[in-house]
């Protein structure tokens, strides 16, 4: 396989824009990427869209050439890549994996999601269809009943408080404060977390991530052809997709996700890194307990210790170990389809020493964590200089 | 690149089972495949899902790993794919090309739809939106009124008759009559075509595709491996997914698919084939006029003259140059994330001699061709023994 880089990054601010469509959205990411590579979008051989519910959310099918077509691509393969919330991460493996195997010289990775122009009820319902529908939403489990459920083990099991989980919520909405394309830039503490209306048992308001619309976008490239674009590639290390079961009451043990333990253990062996070697971090907190297990997960805190790690402030910006410097799921927003992009976006922007007032002083090795459902779909990828 | 083979084919009788999950119906498929290519679940090193409207049809997303789940899969990656009715052709094209350039060995391909579960009136809605849905469906121009306008701008444009598209009609309705997996097995004459009720001027009853339930699944090989599994491998001589614009009202002339003849210049080139060598073809007949104008575009016949050739019988089972032997969206059905990866199916046994009593005497090379709402998507594969 070939080495693939990024050589460009794209992304709009995320927050609540109802009044513009999807393919705005995807159009504007797409073509920062673009400008940022210096290229014409007629060289990109092919488009890998990573969209959760686009259709559901705005009435809108067969999207891939549609916003192709926006971007002035010429005639490629234009195609769309759903796997819940780690839809993006899903378009980013299989763009990366026809590069790596040599289809490819040269692709566009778009994520995105409009998600406001649908009631928060009618979110939650099409947010829920990544579950089991059957066995979960049609009982009422929808996602923050899920992750709840998730929580209340894990602190049963593992002895993780509802204060680890507040801190990791005042960590990110710290991060985001620093990041301008962030959607809810605002400081909290705990105790405000704690204090936070209950949403489902023990995740309260500021547990949740955000409903959002954005897009992220990089320019995917064969590392030996990189140089022609940029003098600072960002390599992609090593990067895997893993599955799992849909249902939670399918699995062994809700407090680890198998998945992600698969896809970190096949990205860590590609790049030929161990988990200490990672100097910072995008996880996918959609809910403070899912940056917990995926701390654990990925094996960069032991079993139990992430809660603790995350209230003695280890996680934070100028802690041993920063995670989501772009504010995460939390705080920047989650567009879910645009997630998984918008995490490789941060993580190219921190190694090339351009993520601004948030820049980390040590950035050598990043890591990108996308979930999709409660575990069912994950892509864990490695990244460098 | 490296050469790719389907060493199996599975298929559930394509009908109306609103009583079958999508999950049931794609293990089916799944399952014929796997267990003919006389391999484990656990050999394949992913899982290439096609479907178009899981989610809106059945209120179920995140497909593939709930599939893969289903199947036995072991943890590899689950990925669904969408380009609208191409969508199980782009799944197909996206496999092809791993395993092409070396990313895996082996994977499954399944195409899957469920379509009865809705009304007729909501699925009209939920096909329309593989259109520009802002320009098109939301002033009530639906696919039978946008392959209405293409049948007339045809006919007007080339002389193509009604009693061409009829013709096509009444063969492919014959064809599905030998097929044991056709859902629309009924003798149909040209005067009774002709005397069918208006759908969309000047479509009648019998140029429409139907409503199905349906899935059919492949395992691709690469070719140096097959011989592990069959002595019979059926080679991917060549194949491209292409795309252009959303809406017609984009397009320079409604008469012709350039994406169809993007698609079919880059498999032909690939294959090394012309298309006078083509023996038989499975054309995406979603209507009447789209099969001619596949004929026209992939170059089979000169343009305006498909028509005429239908009505002659060339296209017929004992004709010059077979066309949709399985009977064809028109009768075999459309379950439209099914349809791309249905075709490869046909081509398969066809060329195996497998195809029971519609098998033809001469088919050493087949070709398939897929297409996404009104031509923004096209995949286009040419297959030997």
């Amino acid at each position: 396989m070939r080495s693939v880089s990024i050589i460009s990054a794209g992304m709009t601010t995320f927050g609540s824009f109802p009044e513009r469509n999807i393919r705005h959205l995807a159009c504007e990411a797409g073509n920062a990427a673009i400008t940022g590579a210096g290229i014409s979008a007629q060289q990109l051989e092919a488009l890998y869209l990573g969209n959760f519910a686009g259709p559901s959310f705005t009435g809108q099918s067969h999207l891939a050439p549609w916003v192709g077509a926006g971007l002035g691509l010429d005639s490629v393969p234009c195609t769309r890549f759903e796997a819940a919330c780690a839809s993006g991460g899903a378009a980013l493996f299989h763009a990366w994996t026809a590069i790596a195997a040599g289809a490819y010289d040269m692709v566009l990775v778009v994520g995105v999601e409009s998600m406001t122009p649908q009631s928060t009820a009618k979110t939650t319902e099409i947010l829920s269809a990544a579950g089991d529908v059957t066995s979960e939403a049609a009982i009422g489990a929808t996602f923050p009943g899920l992750f709840g459920l998730i929580a209340s083990r894990h602190m049963h099991k593992l002895g993780t408080t509802r204060e680890h989980l507040a801190a990791v919520a005042v960590k990110n909405h710290a991060n985001g404060m620093l990041n301008p394309r962030a959607q809810l830039r605002k400081a909290i503490t705990i105790e405000k977390a704690l204090a936070a209306r209950p949403i489902a048992e023990p995740l309260t308001l500021y547990d949740c991530s955000l409903i959002s619309d954005g897009a992220a976008a990089v320019v995917l490239c064969a590392t030996k052809r990189a140089e022609e674009f940029t003098d600072r590639p960002v390599r992609v290390l090593g990067i895997a997709q893993a599955s799992d079961r849909l249902a939670l009451h399918e699995k062994d043990d809700i407090t680890t996700f198998p998945a992600v333990r698969q896809a970190a253990q096949q990205a860590y062996q590609m790049a030929d890194v161990a988990p200490r070697d990672i100097d910072f971090a995008e996880l996918h907190d959609c809910f403070t307990i899912a940056e917990i297990i995926a701390l654990e997960d990925l094996a960069l805190f032991a079993r139990g210790e992430a809660g603790p790690a995350s209230l003695e402030r280890k996680t934070a910006r100028n802690g041993k170990l920063p995670i989501n410097t772009s504010g995460g799921l939390k705080s920047k927003g989650h567009p879910v389809g645009a997630t998984g992009v918008a995490q490789a976006c941060e993580v190219f922007w921190q190694l090339r020493g351009e993520a601004g007032e948030r820049q980390l002083s040590r950035a050598a090795i990043g890591l990108t964590q996308n979930l999709g459902g409660s575990g069912a779909t994950a892509v864990v990828g490695v990244y460098s200089r």
